[in-house]
């Protein structure tokens, strides 16, 4: 099995398995405020056990093209939306589950104006802006309890812009 | 009384009768993704009565000084956050409630890199960008009920950049 993979665009349906797309296309949007605003109503399928939505803000270190991925991980109690506070694309990896494991890990690229919103479970590599400032809002599960496992990877896999 | 109001940036203290400002500073990150990422943890007052968080998209038109405002809305059911998804500064417009009119407006300029979240009641304007896209990541309450209040001015605000 090749350890590496090649970026891809960010897409809906691509993307679907693993969660939203939270951008201005793809539904229709509310007029408001007189015609001067649109709003994208309910993109996210926010979902938490045991706990409440939260607004956090990331800063996080920018990530170059390779890309090791070491390892990932996931949030079992709830789902968790990060939305680049920068015209900005970042990437976004991903990773179904078998058992209880990662596999087949895939790798995306948003265009500048996407957020993302995986859902509760989904396997996924740690923030990786390609661009500063790294900030991100978070909307994600607070509350007590374990909702954090980690999956380092025997072999690194090599990311590569597509 | 005056009709002219003077903007002044943002600052988590006068902000705090309206609500929560979002950005990195004021409190002690957690440092999470062997140390490459920095989370300011749980920002936000996030308040639904009736409903559920959700997030939507905003894509608004910009607007420019002077200003004129004329009126202001509240959500009575439930707290607003609004997330610019590029790394600008916009005005955000509060004013205080007297036996449920809206009095004293104020205009703030955020930062880039800030966003705010509005407690459940307060009144506000519109969305009001300073730049181009006009995008923001909004979360607040999804659910069924009358959840708009509006109030127009007799004798519209001129807002000034200070």
């Amino acid at each position: 099995m090749s350890n590496i993979i090649i970026t891809r665009p960010l897409t809906a349906t691509d993307f679907a398995p693993y969660g939203n797309v939270l951008d201005c296309s793809g539904n229709s949007p509310i007029a408001i405020n007189q015609g001067d605003c649109n709003r994208f109503d309910d993109l996210a399928d926010l979902d938490f056990t045991d706990g409440r939505a939260g607004i956090s803000v990331f800063k996080s270190k920018t990530c170059n093209f390779p890309y090791d991925l070491k390892l990932v991980e996931r949030h079992p109690l709830g789902s968790q939306a990060f939305i680049p506070m920068s015209h900005h694309s970042f990437m976004i990896v991903v990773a179904d589950d078998q058992n209880g494991v990662p596999v087949n890990p895939q790798a995306f690229i948003s265009k500048a104006g996407q957020a993302v919103n995986l859902h509760k479970g989904t396997w996924h590599g740690v923030l990786t802006p390609l661009h500063e400032p790294g900030l991100f809002a978070v909307v994600d599960r607070i509350g007590t309890g374990d909702n954090l496992q980690e999956h380092p990877f025997k072999n690194a896999y090599q990311i590569q812009q597509g």
